[in-house]
């Protein structure tokens, strides 16, 4: 790994250490959307902005945004930036790296007296993270549009909506329209990999050519309670038999289509609910939930139909039904702009850093930016592949190596010929 | 099936309602033991016993006994009954059916002016059912001398002791020991069966020739919690496939030792608890339990010599871990008297009925008395094999078969020579 990087390598680790702070000092690291913590992160944020000499804004959908204007203003903007919002517990790198690298980027365009064509603008994203509102991607959603009047009326335990949330954090509902950018020429997202391809492969950098699309399915299996005393074993209709064999095909199928040359695949069971759930009842019912992501909607497809044709037969075999495959959600996969990923591959390679084009298995707000401008995200390695947990972490180095591959991203995108 | 059987059946059947009427109404049926609602049907089964010029009185270990002197009193007690205790929304017979039938044996050998050389004592056993005092089959547990101060010291979630709610019952903790019986020459229950295996081969009485030993076995399956997105099939430990492996093992080695000439033996998982149980984690860990049930020792050894010995493998070839196997309870097989299942089998022949030896795969207070007499159950047919619900049904003239079996067997153990 090189040394001699065209950013601030300890800056760079000085602010995400210092964002680190701000946190409920009683589940580090905490600081949730639309909290007085959050804001406090926030003013942090916009200080160290506008000490960069960006100017600083708050957009209609709660956006925070540092300007750094062009020489071309015709061009457009290149946006980079992630989020600052954590889960309960969460760590400091998920979104916060991506941000302080953006920040340093503008940085480091400064000090080294570059001048871009286009504006440079460093965003935080408000509420990436799944929250008690009901809504991830908040700030992102209303930079495509997508921040829908139903979302902005969904409420919290409490009953605030997220319009008055969304005030409080300096935005305005009421000119949330307003917010939908179409000046977006390239938006470039860096974030930790919460994988652990990177580190297992010992490369600096992942060129994320799609953010894969995820299907929640949920299924039920049936069977008969019985007691499990004395109903013999031939007699029996055991649905966790019938979920144990549903186990253990979705994840052959899932190894089969991960191992084709079909793009990235996963699929987990990761929620099972038995009932009754007792030692001497033969379980009655399993609900299971599939989630399963894919990197081309082909695939998706094909394990859709694997599940409704196939399934029910395995399930059968085990002599308890598959009554119910039902989809909870699905939503789409965002492609990465081939030429960005080109753009991202030949900086890295620039600077002596090795790099892969890879899935990115999680969303992120760039999905959501793919919607109305070329995108590409620039992934990080991570310790263990560690995530949203206090023990997530990534070394200085790794970081100020995405966030110069950024930097020569940037400086590579402004200078590329305008497409017809 | 004979119509003109040594009992009425009416009046048995009529008593088997009449004590399905005592129950929470919200709930029923249900007749928990230790309540004011169990202590009314007491209170009905006692005006019964009374009724049938039995002599009745409560034990110090609670149990409703009602005792008809032979004429020959070195010869000891035949004792018949079960309990009269039901579980939270349970169904009509369980226990019921034996305590009914065992009075109507009583009132049968009155009406045909036939005396015992035995005494007769029939009884309703206090509480058979699990109860939240913590100790089921208090009453039979009591005339073995098996209910030891530490149980008498459990207490409720509202804090009385089993020794309160005892006195409560009629009972004396002070005079348990006293409870304790060495003059019974032979106990016989009564018992729908709780199963299908006498409604599915249409044979009126099962023959009970032991209650099962149950191995109650938790398992732990370690694998990592990883990102269900961001982790690549091959680099993932997952819990629930590796217990997916497990409960079809554990499923195929039960079928294996079921289909051998070694007894009855059935194994269940009833419960499965996965953590964190969320759709977008790999599971980390899954807990197991196993409830294994053999008719033979030999075969729950080998059962549980597997489940050391392979088990882990299986695990580990899902690339998840077993880490701990362990003992939750282990209660031990009861045998019934042979020459008490030959008497029986005999008295069903000679009344024109069928039957066949079984094992019980369910606890019963006659497991209890098998430790200080000669013990053997006669089992009755019940729909579908429903129990411990409120869809529990028995025809009448299935339980009068049975009890007419009761009848002629109590015949035959009274005149049968003593044993040397």
């Amino acid at each position: 790994m090189r040394t001699n990087l065209p950013v601030n390598t300890q800056r760079l680790w000085d602010d995400v250490m210092a964002l680190a702070e701000i946190t409920d000092p009683a589940a580090p690291y905490t600081r949730r959307a639309f909290t007085a913590r959050f804001l406090e992160g926030r003013a942090f944020l916009a200080k160290r902005f506008a000490a960069a000499g960006l100017a600083v804004r708050i957009d209609p959908a709660g956006n925070l945004i540092g300007r750094r204007p062009g020489r071309a203003p015709g061009k457009g903007v290149i946006m980079i930036g992630s989020h600052s919002d954590t889960v309960p517990g969460g760590g400091r790198f998920d979104g916060v790296a991506g941000v302080v690298a953006a920040l340093e980027v503008a940085r480091a365009l400064d000090e080294q007296g570059l001048a871009l064509d286009h504006d440079l603008e460093v965003v935080d994203c408000l509420a990436e993270e799944a929250n008690v509102y009901g809504v991830s991607c908040v700030g992102s959603r209303g930079l495509t549009g997508r921040l829908t009047p139903e979302m902005l009326a969904y409420t919290e335990p409490g009953g605030e909506t997220v319009a008055q949330a969304l005030s409080r954090m300096g935005g305005d509902p009421v000119r949330i329209a307003e917010a939908r950018r179409d000046d977006i020429a390239a938006f470039l997202e860096l974030h930790i990999e919460q994988g652990r391809v990177l580190e297992s492969a010992a490369i600096d950098v992942g060129v994320v050519r799609s953010i894969v699309g995820i299907l929640r399915i949920e299924l039920l299996v049936e069977g008969r309670a019985d007691h499990a005393g004395t109903t013999p074993m031939p007699l029996r209709s055991d649905a966790l038999v019938g979920a144990a064999e549903a186990i253990l095909a979705v994840r052959k199928q899932a190894e089969a289509l991960a191992g084709e040359d079909a793009g990235y695949f996963a699929a987990t069971i990761g929620v099972i609910e038995v009932a009754p759930n007792a030692a001497n009842v033969v379980p009655a019912t399993a609900r299971l939930v599939i989630d399963a992501r894919a990197e081309r909607r082909e695939t998706m497809q094909r394990f859709a139909s694997w599940t409704e044709g196939e399934l029910p037969r395995i399930v059968a075999q085990a002599r308890s039904r598959l009554t119910q495959i039902s989809i909870l959600s699905d939503s789409s996969l965002a492609a990465a702009d081939p030429r960005l990923c080109a753009i991202i591959t030949e900086a890295a390679s620039s600077l002596g850093l090795s790099s892969r084009e890879m899935a990115s298995g999680a969303g992120h707000d760039a999905a959501m930016l793919s919607r109305i401008a070329p995108m590409a995200m620039i992934f990080t390695p991570c310790r263990e592949g560690r995530s949203h947990c206090a023990e997530e972490w990534a070394e200085p180095e790794q970081i100020s190596a995405g966030a110069a591959v950024m930097f020569e991203s940037v400086l590579r995108i402004d200078r590329a010929p305008t497409e017809a």
